[in-house]
């Protein structure tokens, strides 16, 4: 069906454009032209602008996963060494776009969360396995003493995400990088760290 | 003037709807409703919706700053005691909404910074000013020996508003407080402290 084999363009540079101009700011006549799709098709496709957000969310969500799979999971180094490591990669990922898009999970958490139950829904539960994925490498490292172990994993885990999701948004605003050195340097060091070192 | 007697009308009632719907997601026919003004009005008081947004953030800003004043700047209490009720007093104005709303100022850096040059303009600016206003603080803390003195005082301050705006999408997605808590439980403390401790 021609239909559905256009479903994959819609993804890619409908994603590519709501991580540029916002959810609501991308309509579903600059989406289609995006895709070089008829505006009508969109609808053979998804069922609402809400459907096609959680669809861009998964497909954004792929190259999360991937990231955290080579970055965290595969890599060499002690969990705190791979902790830095990922962060890192994410902030120089960044840098060929000036720091101006941030990471589209964040990005829809301030715009589409508050009006859309199925979006924030589908953020709740990606945030969730990322918060997760963190952990998880956390508790390798207070298992080897290189982490505090008065906090949780899964608090730290989330502390780590969501002030990273903080530096990203201040990021776009100064168009700079200064937020995300900072979290590098001293946050992650800081809560990793805690009063034990 | 007549047209200038709404435009109080715009900002108030036009603030309330982008905080509640987002900035792209407030068409100017909704903010006039809201506003109960004429569409054609909002020409009247604004050049465009962009000047629009600089002007509801100044109002919203208004706002920031007094907090800050009453209870960074006026209040009893130790540099560390206060930024502590600073950022608890935050969390509990989200309680009556359920947490959906967020700080409209990190809101607007993820939704409007990466299309508009002006609002982005204007963000970095009041960006600034309250990362002063809590480095000022911080720089009173370390003077008192209460707060780290290894990391300046306006790091310690980016780094807190930041994850703290992370720390708001977080609580959006979730509509439940627990990133916030964990903020000021153990991201405080432990960025404030710092190895000395």
């Amino acid at each position: 069906m021609i239909a559905r084999s256009k479903r994959p363009g819609f993804l890619d540079d409908g994603l590519e454009l709501v991580h540029r101009t916002g959810f609501a700011g991308a309509g579903i006549a600059a989406i289609a032209a995006a895709a070089r799709a008829p505006k009508g098709s969109f609808y053979n496709h998804f069922r609402s602008k809400e459907e096609f957000g959680v669809a861009i969310l998964d497909r954004y969500f792929d190259a999360v996963q991937a990231t955290l799979a080579d970055l965290l999971e595969r890599a060499e180094g002690t969990p705190g060494e791979r902790l830095h490591a990922y962060f890192a990669f994410l902030r120089d990922l960044g840098r060929g776009q000036g720091y101006a898009r941030g990471c589209l999970v964040g990005n829809l958490s301030a715009e589409a969360a508050p009006v859309s139950v199925a979006l924030r829904e589908a953020l709740a539960v990606r945030l969730a396995e990322w918060t997760g994925a963190l952990a998880r490498t956390l508790a390798a490292g207070q298992g080897a003493g290189e982490i505090r172990r008065d906090v949780p994993a899964e608090v730290l885990a989330r502390l780590l995400l969501d002030a990273w999701q903080g530096a990203l948004l201040r990021a776009k605003v100064e168009r700079a990088p200064d937020s995300l050195d900072a979290f590098l340097e001293v946050l992650l060091p800081s809560l990793l760290e805690g009063r034990s070192a």
